[in-house]
């Protein structure tokens, strides 16, 4: 227990580092002094900083993954429609609660690395598969493929830009509530979207 | 003019291996086999990396600063979405016909960095005011100024999306032919979202 205590305080410290300075410009001993643990501790736990990054980046999508399978399974009974837009919430809930270390897998993600090819394979290819089914039935037959292929690139824009951009909007964003709100706020716009390119196709 | 289109050949260079390995795993080397000149022009032109990555950053802005204030003047007596719609069209055109560099500084803009700082205030700043006024006169009075911040972040993110998750449909882009097609298809996409939010928060 206290081991996972430890190794958390290490994530999270790392996470924010990670977050503001990109790995490359953070060290073991940054980590340890924000974690006020000994350099030693981190070699011990995850081999080095790379080690904690696959054990931070992996930690992250596990969860991720099991929160999108969670909301799907619960809504299994519901129309395309509710279903997407539950996963939109619970998407963007995840990803507020987790802003830092989702602001900085979003950035590495566009490097084109080992990692983010593993990651692909492992995590984003069942993200993708998710959201693009029920995306697929929720937008009407009569559009083009060409057209879907865009309107699901403005869906997964909208998911990823608060991560992206985030320092146009983070000081509007302070504080637990602030957070609560934004999550509610923003899934609704994109559930507005969402309803709205789902009536004009179905025309 | 040799001596430009030398530097432009370093440019193009450092461009497409900033975009695939990032800043910090590109060597100067690198950028010099790959454009086939010699290590020390680069640092006679640029003097090393930075210097070169500062140079490549602000040619392209300023051209991109260029092109958008041309689009605004040419459109100067249209409407608001007039105006918007062609803006939007110039934006995507350019950030296409550059797909490799603006891949790599859209990564770089997410770090918080002292770069990052200046590029803001001497570019995106701007960029970001010519957007928000057109975008604010097209959309409704109607709508609070809450949602209307959400729409103008979905706006941002429809316009960084394709650089950002690049992975995901660059298989589908390939040949010029492809880039003016993926411009016209993809503008028209953001001008459909442009037009429902307007109608909507008219009513």
């Amino acid at each position: 227990m206290k081991n996972n205590v430890t190794k958390q305080k290490v994530v999270d410290a790392a996470s924010s580092l990670f977050f503001q300075k990109g790995f490359h410009g953070t060290s073991v001993r940054d980590i340890a002094d924000r974690a006020s643990v000994n350099v030693s501790l981190i070699s011990y736990y995850f081999k080095g900083k790379q080690g904690l990054l696959e054990y931070a980046v992996t930690n992250y999508y596990e969860a991720y993954l099991e929160k999108i399978e969670e909301s799907l399974e619960k809504t299994s009974d519901e129309s395309a429609m509710y279903r997407l837009n539950e996963l939109i919430f619970t998407i963007i809930h995840y990803k507020q609660m987790h802003h830092q270390l989702t602001c900085f897998i979003q950035r590495e993600l566009s490097l084109d690395s080992v990692f983010v090819r593993e990651m692909t394979v492992t995590y984003l290819a069942k993200e993708n598969y998710y959201l693009k089914e029920l995306f697929q039935e929720t937008i009407g037959k009569s559009v083009s493929h060409d057209e879907k292929m865009y309107l699901f690139m403005q869906l997964k824009g909208m998911l990823i830009t608060p991560y992206i951009l985030h320092s146009d909007w983070k000081g509007q964003i302070v504080g637990q509530f602030a957070h609560e709100q934004f999550v509610k706020k923003y899934t609704k716009s994109i559930q507005k979207w969402i309803q709205f390119n789902a009536t004009i196709t179905q025309q």
